[in-house]
């Protein structure tokens, strides 16, 4: 250990009331000790002398080293723990952030493919997630919104939202709904920063822990973590190209006397299918007669090529709760979403959206007001919906060859649902895939029952490469 | 049915090149139809002309009365049906929202300021609010953000962000935490929608119903909300200019055996006192002896005129979880808050993120990137220093002339804690200044314990209009 340079022990000298002398010897034993540690003679995680022996070895008040130690912790070299004395921080911490990689031993779990898909590295495919690219989606349309807002000198971009959220976008919703015959004054709408932020608000408002939940089965793996989150009973009811099973549900509805029912009713995630109009009007008329409330998430609506039978159209707002985002088809990166909820259960939700996240991003809601407003939005829909269906035809095809059945071609949307041949487990295939940079959801991140381990959900819009179908098959070949 | 006022049929030609001529044809279309419908020629529902069939009616080309059509979509006057045509759209509903008037009626509890802030219709002052008034933030700056966001090729304004939050933006907290003495790699830092949405996040981690939780009284008065939200048990500790009264710190700590105590330790709100290095060691070490956690809020540490002693830093994020965000600096209408928490516990919120709201926003965060690397915000938050200073000083001297006493002086912020002379009830003045529109926050909003009944919370950014005092004034004589 050699002695600190600027204050070899033949210059100290006793503490002075000099204030700028005291301030050098600080900076002098602060220099010590950075030059230590630079020379690694204290590494990090050490220990580092005690005030009271530096002092003496500095032949400097103790006060001094107090205060050169405090400037040490400022400046993030040191840390003290209470009690224990200072030590020399930790890391030789990096500015920029090492890329988070996939992580391949984690179990298939329903975050596994979330993870997953967001994770994925840049040339990674991903033929397993829930969204579109980024090149389907309408850039220029939101730079042109960004533009706007910068520009409009009425937007306020610096305050917060009112509590149930930017009126001019919960007003253009309100007539949205309208269209789709679903009566919803703006004061029943309530944006929030997701669809899953949404669902999020209703689970508050409407369970108590160990409450049951009726889902399809399979259905978005997400549901199934968040209604553990709120230490929902997560029921699960067969789904069919129809809807749900409908003796299976009468039957959950009896056996398990569930708060909600949660569903995606059109084009339904994972499979694609759309429920029917008789399916509709049972599960609402076997709802009402359990008393069971249901949540109709609507976010593949906008890819309907004509609207199917909505549960909260039937019902009108009464048993039904809908929710929807623009994530899918507008942005992802901007976060807004809604609720459209029976007027005498407003007033809780917003208190509830107040209190866990102190309300939704005027910002992005009027982008998303802006984006909407401008005509280009309705034809992007109407490409994108064709441009759709061409890639699921394209897929069917491609993963015909390889053997894989789809379970139903569904009227839109984005996914594909389809078997693997008899004796291929789908999660050991997806784990392949993964090792050729390949993400697949395997069926059984999706079901409750654990009873798709054959199925694989195809994102049509992301198998447009052929490599996803060659990776495909060496997985499959094991 | 008449034709269209700036198109008779005598002057249209056939399209020509010229924009700006069918730019006019397109609005005079749009024009004739809107004018149908509020003839009631066209009534809801009603399928409009084919656009071939209006084209040659008009005598225009066909694709102006396309682009006429998606403009009355873009309006809401009509809706699109694939496949089938165009219809009128069927709600008479107001489009513009009824605005939500203040809640007069409803008791003061922990949602009651929130409300009336939020709520507040333009005209009516807020001293009672917790944020700066819009002229104090940094207008400028943002959209100079927004349209480097919309110029930046590279920007993704369009996928999900990464799981932990925009990579940029957690590389700059990081180095700013170290700056603090907080050592927290990029990969320690998970972004959220705020810091409310940091701390449910956090609560879900850690909370199991009926577990207590110590917060200060008074505190934050969302804090109490939001873990009712939860189910905790709340329990309050005094607290004093100098941090929590320690003795009933303690005997909290033993009698309760709370999970967390979470904490404002700079400039509190309501308060605007500071923890004491020697409060802070000694709470690191009771918290430490009972295996609490702790909380700590940073809500307001870019007000602090100087650094305080962060429990955060003393501790090194051990035992101590750091939440923040910018809207109190710099926008709260971009939702961008962050934790700072141990490595080990990184992988389990981040789980819990993506379950409840499947991510942060990516344009929010790129967008406070954007604005923090510009050098302009340094000097903003040099500026909002001064200019509080200013305002502390002289809200402190006008409420002095009222007979109101502040707690303390604080060291910076926004909030001045002032008792009202006794015998007066702050609810009771609370209300009554509402009734002539100026929200105030009376104290028992802020205590648990209900014990600051004679107490207000005044934002002095907010006083600056000598009506408040006016107001204030009539409202104390009752």
């Amino acid at each position: 250990m050699r002695a600190a340079p600027d204050l070899a022990p033949g210059t100290s000298r006793a503490p002075g009331p000099d204030p700028a002398q005291d301030l050098t010897r600080v900076a002098a034993v602060a220099a010590a000790i950075r030059e230590r540690i630079a020379a690694r003679a204290l590494v990090p995680g050490a220990r580092l002398p005690s005030v009271r022996g530096f002092a003496a070895a500095m032949r400097v008040s103790k006060s001094t080293v107090v205060e050169a130690y405090d400037r040490l912790v400022a400046e993030g070299a040191i840390v003290s723990r209470p009690g224990s004395g200072f030590y020399v921080a930790g890391a030789t911490r990096p500015l920029t952030l090492a890329a988070i990689g996939p992580r391949l031993d984690r179990a298939v779990d329903p975050l596994w493919v979330t993870r997953q898909t967001l994770e994925a590295a840049p040339g990674v495919l991903k033929p397993g997630c829930g969204w579109l690219p980024p090149s389907w989606m309408p850039d220029a349309g939101l730079r042109r919104g960004l533009r706007a807002l910068a520009r409009d000198e009425a937007a306020d971009l610096l305050d917060y939202d009112e509590p149930l959220g930017h009126a001019p976008l919960r007003a253009r919703l309100a007539r949205r709904l309208g269209e789709q015959g679903i009566p919803a004054e703006p004061g029943q709408i309530i944006l929030t920063d997701s669809a899953t932020q949404a669902l999020d608000l209703i689970a508050r408002l409407l369970l108590e822990p160990g409450d049951a939940v009726l889902v399809d089965d399979p259905c978005y793996f997400n549901f199934r973590a968040l209604l553990q989150a709120h230490r929902a009973r997560v029921v699960g009811v067969p789904w069919t190209p129809a809807g749900p099973d409908l003796d299976a549900f009468a039957a959950a509805l009896a056996a398990h006397r569930p708060r909600l029912y949660l569903t995606n009713s059109a084009l339904q995630n994972p499979t694609g299918a759309t429920m029917s109009a008789a399916s509709a009007h049972r599960v609402l008329r076997l709802a009402a007669a359990h008393d069971a409330l249901i949540v109709e998430d609507a976010l593949f609506d906008d890819f309907e090529p004509a609207p199917s039978p909505r549960l909260a159209a039937l019902d009108g707002l009464d048993r039904v709760i809908r929710i929807g985002s623009f994530s899918k088809t507008l942005s992802a990166a901007i976060r807004c979403g809604h609720i459209a909820v029976r007027p005498d259960w407003v007033d809780r939700l917003v208190d509830l959206k107040l209190a866990t996240s102190f309300g939704s991003g005027r910002l992005s809601a009027s982008l998303v007001h802006a984006v909407l407003a401008d005509g280009h939005y309705r034809r992007h829909l109407d490409a994108l919906r064709a441009r759709l269906a061409d890639a699921m035809g394209l897929t069917a095809q491609r993963l015909g060859a390889l053997g894989l059945v789809p379970w139903l071609m569904p009227r839109g949307g984005l996914f594909l649902w389809a078997a693997l041949p008899e004796g291929l487990d789908a999660a050991a295939v997806a784990r392949r895939a993964l090792a050729e940079d390949v993400v697949l959801a395997p069926g059984n991140v999706f079901s409750l029952s654990q009873s798709a381990g054959r199925h694989l959900r195809f994102n049509v819009a992301q198998c447009a490469e052929p490599r996803v179908f060659g990776v495909l098959a060496r997985a499959m070949e094991g």
